[in-house]
C-alpha cells in the first residue's frame, strides 16, 4: 500500500489533538447533563425524500448505494422499502424524525444534546468540512412550548460554551417577533420580503439593502430607513427597550419579541458573569437567520479573531420542529460547530493537548525477566485510576526517559528490588523520591492530557483539565 | 410529515437504553486508558480502491455520490482527485491508512482504542446491521512488535469486559503458528488448505472436514485424524502443553506456538480472576479465524446464552497491519462488538437503564414567578455535580412528582420560602427530609443512571454504575 494523503475536506486529527476534542465533547456533555439534557445518537442515514426538501442544501447531500448491485435490487435491499439513503446533512432533520417515531416512549418536554457527525458534499474550505462533527442541545414540547425553555437552552449554552478555553464567543441574539412585529407596525407591505433583503445586511451596503426593501419589500425610502435603523442596534443591557421605542413603532407582537429579548439578555447574565469574560450575549437586531423554521428568539455565535468563519454556532425558536398531522413538536435549540471552531484552532496551534497519550506514569523496565515486577507496579497505579504503560523493551534508563519525553508521559517510576524502594521522577524538573504504588499520587492536573491555550498574540498560557 | 417508521439493519436506542451504551462506551474507554491506550477516530469514508479488496465483503460496501451531480463532476469534486469514496465497514482498514498516513508523527508502540460506527450493507439480523458501532484496540510497532503485546491486548480487554455487567464472555485463544507448525510437522502436503478446511468445524460434521482435509489438503486418513484431534483441544489451564504434545508431532513453528498460547493464557489469568467470573479465557485449538492476515495469537469472544450472535468478538496478530514499501507495521489487536452484543441485550431486557434523564432532582416550582428561586437550587446543585432540572410548570405538587417518576429522576426538591428549609423527598421511599442545595448530596449510586442487569433465568439483579 502505498502512503495515503489526506482527503480534502475530512479532517483527521493527530492523537493531542484529539485529546483536546475529546476533553472539549466531555465538558460540554457534562455541562448539558447538569441541567438534565438527555444524550441520543441517530444513525448516520435518512431516506432521502426526508432530507431533500427542494432548497440549496439538495446537491451536497451524499447518498449511499451497494458497490456492487443493481439499482433495482439496491432499493429494497437497502431499506426493506422503495427509499433511498442519504447522509444526514445536519442533527435536527434526524432528531425531528426521531421524535415522531418514538413520541409516545418520550416525556414532553424532552431535552436532548446530540453529539455526532454530519456529512455535506460542499466545496472544502476553512472552517466548512465534508465531515464534521456539531454539538446540538433543544428542547421540544408537545403542543406547546413555554418561552422560558428559550432562556434556558440560551443559558445552558452559555455556560457549556463559557468553561471551554476558546478565544471569547459572542452570542447575537434576535427575535423574529420583534422583526415581524416592527416592520408589520411600521406598514411594510411584503414582511416576509423584508425580512429576507435586510438578512442580505452582512453582503451588501446599507444603501443597496435599503433600495432592495424599496423595490422588492414594497417599502417606501423612509420605512427602508427605519428598517436599517432597528438592524443597527446592538446592545447588552436593558436599554434595548428604550432604543427600539425610540423608533417610534407601536406594535403588539413588536412588544412581545422585545420582552422576550430582553428576558433572554437578562436570564443569561449569570452564565456570562461566571464565564470570566470567555463569552457574551448582545442583542444584534440584524440577526434573522434565514426565512425558514424560526418563529421567535434566534441566535448566532460568534469567536473573536475568527470572523472569517462565520458563525461558529446558531439556533432559535421554531413552533413546529415536527407535526405528524395530529402533533406538532415546538422547540428551540442551538447548534456548535465542534470541527468548525477546533479543527482552525488546532492547526493553528491556539489549543493543543499536553500529551498525545493518557499515560502519566511510564514504568520502567530494569530487564524482559522483571517485567512483571513492572507490570505489578503498573496494575497497583491503574487500581487507583492513574493512568500507566510499562516500557516496551529494557533500554538503557536514559533511553526509556527519552520515550517517556516524546510521548509527553511526566512521571517514569523505577521499580526497587532487593528491598530498596521504588522511584518516581518528574521528568519535567528531574525531582526524583521514593514512592510507593499504593499511596502516590501525581498532581490532579496531570492526571488527564489537557487543553493548553495559547492565548493569540500573547505569551499568556491557560491549561484546563 | 407522516409518522416515521425503523429502518431496517439501523438501531436507534431510546434515551435509557442509549444510557447504557454510553456507560459501556465510557467504561471501556476508561479501561484502555487506564492501559496507555490513545483514542483516535476516522472519517467514515474512504477511497473505494482501498476498502474493496476482491473478497466477498466488496459487494456489502456503501459508496457514496452526491444527490444531484453528474458522474463526471462527482469524482473530482468529491475527493479532490477522481477516487470514489465508500463508508468504512470496519475500523481496522481506516487504522491502517491512518498508521500509514501519519506515521512521521506517531511514537511507536502505537496504543489506540478507537470506538465509532461502521457500516455494512448486508442483510440485517439480530447482531447484525447496516450500521453498528465496534470498540478496538490496536498497538502497532514499526518493523517489529514484540510478543508481550500479544498478552498485553489480551489481557486488557479482558479487563475491560470484565467490567461491564454483560453475561459471561468465553475468550477462545488459539495460535496461529501453532495450527501451522502441527500441520507442518504431521506432513499435511498444503497447510493453507487444511487451515481452510478445519475452519468449517462449526458449520460441518467432524467426518465430513476430515473428508475435506483428505480431498483438498492432500492429507492421509490418519493424517485428517490427528488434526481433528487437535481442534477438539480446549482447555484453560496447564494441561494445554501435556495435551498437544501428547499428540506426538515435533516442529519447531508448533513449539513456538505453543508457548506463546501457553503465556497468553497465563498471562490473562489475574484479569480472569479479577472479573469475578464475568470472563473465562481458554485455548480452543480450532479457532483460526480464516485465512488472511494473522500469523500469531487469535481470539474470538462468545457470549453465554448468546451463541446464535456468534462471536461478539476477535482479532489477533498480523504480521503487516500495513506496509508502505519501506516500512512494515506488524500489529496486534481485538475488537469488541458494541451494537452486536448491546443492541440484542437491550432488546430483550437483559440490560437497562435505571432512568432515562441525567437528572438526579426535580426542582419543585410553587409558581411561576418563583422560577429565579427554583434556578437558584438547581444552580447550586448543579454547582456540585448534582444534575436537575425545574418543573416546566407550576402544577400541583402532586403532580410535579408524578412528572419526577415518569423520568425515573429519584428526588424531588420543594424550595421552602419565608425562613422555612427546602425539603428533599426521595420518591421511592417517601422520606422527605429538611436540606441544603449547598451541602445535600444524593446517594453515589443516584448520580449518574445505571446500568441495570437482568440476571437471564433468575429475579437476581446487579447495579454497576
Amino acid at each position: 500500500m502505498s502512503r495515503p494523503t489526506p482527503l480534502s475536506g475530512f479532517p483527521e486529527l493527530l492523537p493531542a489533538a484529539r485529546a483536546v476534542e475529546r476533553e472539549v465533547i466531555a465538558s460540554l456533555s457534562r455541562t448539558f447533563e447538569l441541567h438534565g439534557f438527555v444524550n441520543i445518537e441517530t444513525r448516520a442515514v435518512e431516506p432521502v425524500d426526508r432530507l431533500a426538501k427542494g432548497g440549496e442544501i439538495d446537491k451536497e447531500i451524499y447518498v449511499l448505494r451497494r458497490l456492487q448491485g443493481s439499482p433495482e435490487a439496491e432499493a429494497s435491499a437497502d431499506t426493506g422499502s422503495d427509499r433511498q439513503l442519504g447522509m444526514h446533512f445536519d442533527l435536527t432533520v434526524p432528531f425531528a424524525r426521531y421524535v415522531l417515531e418514538n413520541a409516545g416512549h418520550l416525556a414532553f418536554p424532552f431535552r436532548r444534546f446530540q453529539i455526532q457527525p454530519a456529512w455535506r458534499g460542499e466545496r472544502p474550505q476553512e472552517g466548512r468540512y465534508r465531515q464534521f462533527t456539531q454539538a446540538d442541545i433543544d428542547i421540544v414540547g408537545k403542543d406547546e412550548l413555554p418561552f422560558h425553555h428559550d432562556v434556558e437552552v440560551m443559558r445552558v449554552m452559555v455556560q457549556a460554551l463559557g468553561a471551554l478555553p476558546l478565544p471569547r464567543l459572542s452570542f447575537q441574539v434576535n427575535n423574529r417577533k420583534l422583526i415581524q412585529g416592527f416592520y408589520r407596525g411600521l406598514g411594510i407591505p411584503d414582511v416576509t420580503a423584508a425580512i429576507r433583503e435586510i438578512d442580505k445586511l452582512d453582503k451588501l451596503p446599507a444603501g443597496a439593502v435599503a433600495d432592495l426593501l424599496v423595490d422588492r419589500a414594497g417599502a417606501t425610502t423612509e420605512q427602508a430607513e427605519r428598517c436599517l435603523e432597528l438592524a443597527t442596534i446592538r446592545v447588552s443591557d436593558h436599554s434595548l427597550v428604550e432604543r427600539v421605542q425610540a423608533l417610534g413603532v407601536g406594535d403588539e407582537l413588536l412588544s412581545r419579541g422585545l420582552a422576550e429579548l430582553a428576558s433572554v439578555l437578562d436570564g443569561c447574565a449569570d452564565a456570562v458573569g461566571a464565564s470570566a469574560g470567555r463569552v457574551s450575549v448582545e442583542a444584534n437586531l440584524r440577526i434573522a437567520r434565514g426565512l425558514d423554521y424560526y418563529t421567535g428568539t434566534v441566535v448566532e455565535i460568534f469567536m473573536e479573531g475568527y470572523e472569517r468563519l462565520k458563525s461558529v454556532g446558531g439556533g432559535g425558536r421554531y413552533d413546529a420542529l415536527a407535526d405528524d398531522g395530529r402533533t406538532t413538536y415546538p422547540g428551540v435549540g442551538i447548534s456548535f460547530g465542534v470541527s468548525r471552531t477546533l479543527v482552525p484552532l488546532l492547526a493553528e496551534g491556539v489549543l493543543s493537548g499536553s500529551r498525545a497519550v493518557p499515560s502519566v506514569v511510564l514504568v520502567a523496565l530494569a530487564d524482559e525477566e522483571s517485567r512483571p515486577v513492572s507490570e505489578r507496579v503498573a496494575d497497583a497505579l491503574r487500581a487507583r485510576d492513574i493512568a500507566c504503560e510499562v516500557a516496551p523493551s529494557p533500554q538503557r534508563y536514559g533511553r526509556q526517559i527519552r520515550y517517556a519525553e516524546r510521548r509527553g508521559i511526566p512521571f517514569v517510576w523505577f521499580p526497587g528490588g532487593d528491598g530498596e524502594a521504588d522511584q518516581v521522577k518528574d521528568i519535567r524538573s528531574g525531582d526524583q523520591v521514593s514512592a510507593d504504588a499504593g499511596d502516590w499520587r501525581p498532581p490532579e492536573q496531570d492526571m488527564m492530557p489537557a487543553i493548553v491555550a495559547h492565548a493569540t498574540g500573547s505569551t499568556d498560557e491557560r491549561q484546563t483539565q
